[in-house]
């Protein structure tokens, strides 16, 4: 079952519907940034598909526990590495920094490669799986390569990175430890993107990347599943997501739209979408009339660094459906929002993550924000993937001799 | 309860017993390396400890699930952040390539901080907290450090870091991260060690030193009940530890002796300890007279590199006990043994865990495991924390034009 689950796909810019055997990746008519939405028969589902039917062993706390839910076959039960049902954190010591009683966070650093990424690459190497391909390929800024890299690497599969040239050192550093092929693209994201799209068409490899292949969304939609379900489903407030293609995003809103239509929740969440200053090109077409237009991507958050937002059609259509907004946030904002997580809740995650928590302060500022509203954040990615931003915002460590005497006069200055 | 648990503890070199409110941390009559073992009244936690009364909410997967069997009261429940329950993975394409059916990896980077030490500082943390300590201290080569600063922070303590200058810079960023107050002691770890002791008895703080405190067993143990628990409560054959300072090794055998004495499985596994040829004081011991010497530890391993070996002599006991064996691997084995487990299994991990697959991969060499056994490999910490080693250890990606042409010419090459 389940991969038979898909009804159909529907393009987001001139909303033609596909059968999903007659559509590989997407729109034919509108080309790569026709981005499709995988649409399913709920009523074909629901019986399926009821919280207390979920499996209750250990074992089964993972992504594939909403399988019904999910666009693939039987192939998951070959998938080898534990990928999501991440803790959904209270934070304590935040929650009274902040004022919100009901804040949460939803940590995906703790997924295998130490993203939200995972979620994605796994319903793609299952699908590359299902579907026979012997190799896999995507373009990313880092977090999705090294996601598809080790997982492709667990499943026996090959893959094949076309990575920009301005990826930080510990991305490229988990490549090269799975054992991909690297490209170095001489260029942007945007160039690397569009020539996987080619070189995928070329060589046969299934390509992974983000909003041009429409399960992916699908994935990341696990991640909505598991915050419904860590609440005893209900579904929150509001839910604040770092953006660069708009993918995460879409996937929240999708989770919690699966849910609604399946009647297990009676209500849908605000998005709140955080863009770095340097990086808006969503919370400027949402904020205009909604056309996306390139921008020359500028910020330390390499996440979501990105001139044209690949899946940006369906992730401004998202958050209007929402009654959601977009702010957007400096660098300097985003070190901030990356040193308060990791000191008051004990979470270091990288910029793009740090950005989310940015972006709540800017919404608490402006009284968008209830006290007792139920409040998600996403730490989408792991702090480990890029310390130079840590360490250019930081005061380097002093260094003592090797003497108790210069010790006690150091703890002495410090008072 | 709990804490009330601890029945005494026992000196490993002069073999004194102390009552646990009578000492802080190491035997007084023989100093710091006179670290003590901390023993329970097995009869009267066995009515308390039983597998089948367990917490069965789902909120209940982390490492407080075996509280009973933990030197801590009631403070656990104010803890923050998830420490734990870390998957157990069979790892198919790795049990192929090894011949090995009954391999599984203990995936240990999936902890908060990305390594095992979490495990232990969540005791530290929680005992400080029991105890009215305002702030923490350690020394520390990278994990243990990362992982104080990281819960002592999610649980609202300040904490000190006593590094050596040679600490690999993301574990240094983690720290600065977490706000931590970092002293870069221009010497080895094993001054740092001495160093932060006497700190701490002078101004107060809480020591989470490595052997030094005997309560960091207690908290690593966890790691052996959890992997008796995802293994159906039975006792693997053969249990692969990265060994510095012994201290894990020691955690793993108390861990298992706990279940044993209460009558929870039936034998006990053998355990295998795995140093760098470069820091291998623990494996001359074992393999000499018993007695540990310095040496002058040099290995890519930072984690496991140390001159003399904090726990050692609780942890050659311990793997003499368990009719256990060392080995000793070089820097070259060790990332040949990372690149492995990541590219055949998708765990990327530092070195040092790198470590255990080179020791396995030695034993098999030997002939010295069966095809059947059930053997366990401990995934100590991330592989973020030392990209550095992976990137000198790999080529560098291919530098291509963003052109479809060059990336045809490319792929046509590697054919």
């Amino acid at each position: 079952m389940a991969a038979a689950a898909v009804a159909g796909l529907s393009c987001v810019l001139c909303e033609r519907t596909y059968a999903p055997e007659d559509v590989l990746y997407a729109c034919p008519s509108c080309g790569p940034l026709g981005t499709l939405r995988v649409r399913y028969d709920y009523r074909w589902i629901a019986p399926e598909f009821q919280p207390r039917r979920l499996p209750r062993r250990k074992e089964s706390l993972n992504m594939w526990r909403y399988y019904p839910l999910l666009p693939v076959g039987e192939g998951w039960r070959r998938f080898p590495l534990p990928v999501g049902w991440t803790p959904l954190t209270p934070a304590p010591r935040l929650r009274r920094a902040l004022g919100l009683r009901n804040l949460h966070l939803k940590d995906d650093t703790r997924n295998p490669t130490a993203s939200l990424k995972d979620r994605a690459s796994a319903v793609a190497v299952v699908r590359a799986l299902e579907a026979g391909y012997p190799e896999v390929a995507c373009a990313s800024t880092g977090n999705a390569a090294a996601s598809l890299a080790g997982l492709a690497a667990a499943a026996g599969l090959s893959s094949r990175i076309f990575l920009p040239a301005s990826a930080p050192r510990a991305k490229v550093a988990q490549l090269l430890a799975y054992g991909s092929t690297v490209y170095s693209i001489q260029g942007s994201y945007d160039q690397a993107f569009d020539l996987c799209v080619q070189a995928c068409q070329r060589f046969g490899w299934y390509c992974r990347n983000t909003g041009y292949n429409p399960y992916m969304v699908e994935g990341k939609k696990t991640v909505a599943l598991e915050i419904a379900e860590q609440l005893g489903w209900r579904c929150p407030d509001k839910v604040v997501v770092p953006v660069g293609d708009g993918c995460i995003i879409s996937g929240v809103w999708k989770g919690f739209w699966d849910l609604y239509q399946l009647g297990i929740t009676d209500r849908l969440p605000q998005l709140i979408a955080v863009q770095a200053e340097g990086s808006q090109a969503i919370r400027l077409a949402l904020e205009g009339d909604g056309q996306l237009r390139p921008v020359k991507a500028r910020t330390i958050a390499d996440s979501i660094s990105v001139d044209l937002p690949r899946n940006g059609a369906m992730a401004v259509q998202d958050i209007r459906a929402s009654g959601g907004l977009a702010v957007a946030v400096s660098d300097e904002e985003i070190m901030h929002g990356v040193l308060l997580l990791a000191r008051q809740a004990g979470i270091f995650v990288e910029p793009a993550a740090g950005a989310s928590l940015a972006g709540l302060l800017k919404l608490l500022e402006a009284n968008k924000v209830g006290a007792s509203e139920t409040v998600v954040l996403l730490a989408t990615g792991g702090g480990l993937k890029d310390v130079d931003s840590v360490l250019k915002a930081t005061d380097a460590p002093a260094a003592v001799a090797p003497a108790l005497g210069a010790i006690v006069r150091r703890v002495e200055q410090e008072r």
